[in-house]
């Protein structure tokens, strides 16, 4: 059986309509038994053997030949289109017409045992090379599918997030010297750490009167919602996280604080190489119980290398935590959440 | 008892000697039974009520007054001396004439039950802040304290390594022909995937003939060593893979080389977010084993940020492999081991 390439599609005439489209969701039905194919469904079949040739420019290729003539990134989604279907998933190349929202997709994957005939949907794919750079702003609501050098492919889901609306009970008051990178409370009072579970006390033990460490953003967010007293206020901690940081300490306080206004506990992820862990539900500082998010945040406008995702949340995922990047806005981030996903 | 600041040391009379030096390794003894301390040895004393003050300039400090004192990085090492401490080690301040080879480290820890009496070393330790950057280059033979913005202090010991010499046996010769990002080798000798684990079978499953899908580092290392026939050889390999990645791919290619002719296997370390997963020996493609190490191939003069570097080993910790990063140089790379240590 022969397929014959026209108009960036391939038309299959015969009983083509039944044999893949009826029975095995490829391409979609056109007048009579005739049958339109995608270029990488056409190659998916000569690679099985279902076609026997596609007809390019009066030429017949075979899937070598094929494969040759398609452009830059098309290994890529043939990669993933065929680990799709070597999975039991029908699916179906994102094209106008073909399938809904097809902007910025490649496939949508039907749930095992429904195809194009029917109004569901899995996966919304969008296939990218580990070598390529991804909006962080289009991620959210899709699956990426990432080939790496090799060819093999990792799947993350992507989604975005929305944080409880809370009000969260205002931290007692301390004051607090601003030393070399952080705020020394020397006699703070003890829910501050113990309830709130704001700094660590300074022996490194949970002694009663220790001194409490707060960190830069720590001490901002406090001196901020009024419950900590410095030379300078607010602006004096902010300036000095801006020395030290940049950018990135506003980008973090903003994280922060959102954060903490949600009603949860963020503390330092830099043992996990994020910069935050956050605590849902602790009841005191004895007590914080698994801490299941970390969090990075980022620019408004951050592009990802895949390897990063990958790194971040093969790491999240090896300690039971999720992966949630901040994406900085003027008030609070959005929050968007990577996880690997096996399809 | 009280110590007095005095060019850029504390010197205690009394009973100091015996009370500090002799009992509990601070300092150094001077003439007579007085001691000399760095002054992160008499914060700490301060600290521990052992030393009731130090004048500085006419004016008796306690411990906070004291710890306003002192210039930047001294809040960092102060804590980390004090966990070392608290850990049960003595410790000497990295100063000329106290320790042996004080360049470019900060304190030089005694095995537990040693002192600075004794010629023996546990740790060489150099603190830095999370915020800091460090050179790759500085780096081998000393023990990193990370101190992160909580305080909290993250041990990591680094280590060059030397690779085995070895001269493994060259892979069967195979046709490939280059397709978008990778080089497709439609007919490949079986034991180019099977026992030198070259490639990628193109079903994803380890079929007897199916088409191998081999990265451009593969390839170019294939083709440089006489194994593989592409158009255009090694040239056009590298040319292509410097047209996606830039200097990175000439740098992975050098690591890549030099692991080869190690006798290793390295393979695309994608899933963990490094360059390389890197078998030691592998008996066949189904007899793996485990990989023992993760690598990232960087610039010679390369700058890690302690969070990159908290990242990278975290991940390699969990899954049970080193890290080890390729620090480039002209014809094979420097090794450098970055592991986890609890003192």
């Amino acid at each position: 059986m022969k397929g014959h390439a026209r108009d960036g599609l391939v038309h299959v005439g015969g009983d083509a309509r039944q044999r893949f489209y009826d029975s095995r969701g490829y391409g979609r039905p056109r007048e009579g038994d005739d049958v339109v194919l995608a270029p990488v469904e056409a190659a998916h079949l000569l690679f099985r053997g279902d076609l026997d040739a596609v007809e390019v420019e009066g030429r017949d290729c075979g899937f070598a030949d094929y494969l040759a003539r398609q452009g830059p990134g098309f290994g890529a989604r043939f990669v993933v289109y065929a680990d799709l279907r070597d999975r039991g998933f029908y699916l179906s190349p994102a094209r106008d017409g073909w399938v809904a929202d097809s902007e910025g997709i490649d496939f949508v994957v039907y749930p095992r045992g429904d195809g194009p005939w029917d109004d569901t949907e899995a996966y919304r794919i969008r296939t990218v090379s580990e070598r390529a750079d991804v909006a962080a702003g289009a991620l959210g609501d899709v699956t990426l599918a990432v080939v790496d050098e090799e060819s093999d492919i990792t799947y993350f889901e992507t989604e975005r997030l929305a944080l409880p609306d809370d009000a969260p009970e205002t931290p007692p008051t301390a004051d607090g010297v601003l030393l070399d990178d952080r705020v020394v409370v020397w006699e703070p009072p003890e829910r501050l750490h113990h309830a709130f579970f704001y700094g660590q006390p300074l022996t490194g033990r949970a002694a009663e009167h220790a001194p409490l460490q707060l960190s830069l953003v720590e001490a901002a967010h406090l001196a901020a919602v009024g419950a900590l007293s410095v030379e300078g206020g607010v602006e004096a901690v902010v300036a000095h996280g801006r020395d030290a940081e940049g950018d990135r300490f506003d980008r973090r306080l903003r994280a922060y604080r959102a954060l903490r206004d949600a009603g949860y506990t963020p503390k330092t992820g830099f043992k996990f190489g994020a910069d935050f862990r956050v605590y849902h539900d602790i009841e005191d500082a004895d007590n914080l119980g698994h801490s299941p998010w970390l969090v990075r945040a980022l620019p408004a406008d951050h592009t990802f290398s895949p390897r990063d995702v990958a790194l971040d949340v093969r790491l999240a995922h090896g300690v039971r935590k999720r992966m949630v990047f901040a994406l900085d806005a003027q008030d609070s981030p959005d929050w968007l959440a990577v996880s690997r996903l096996t399809p």
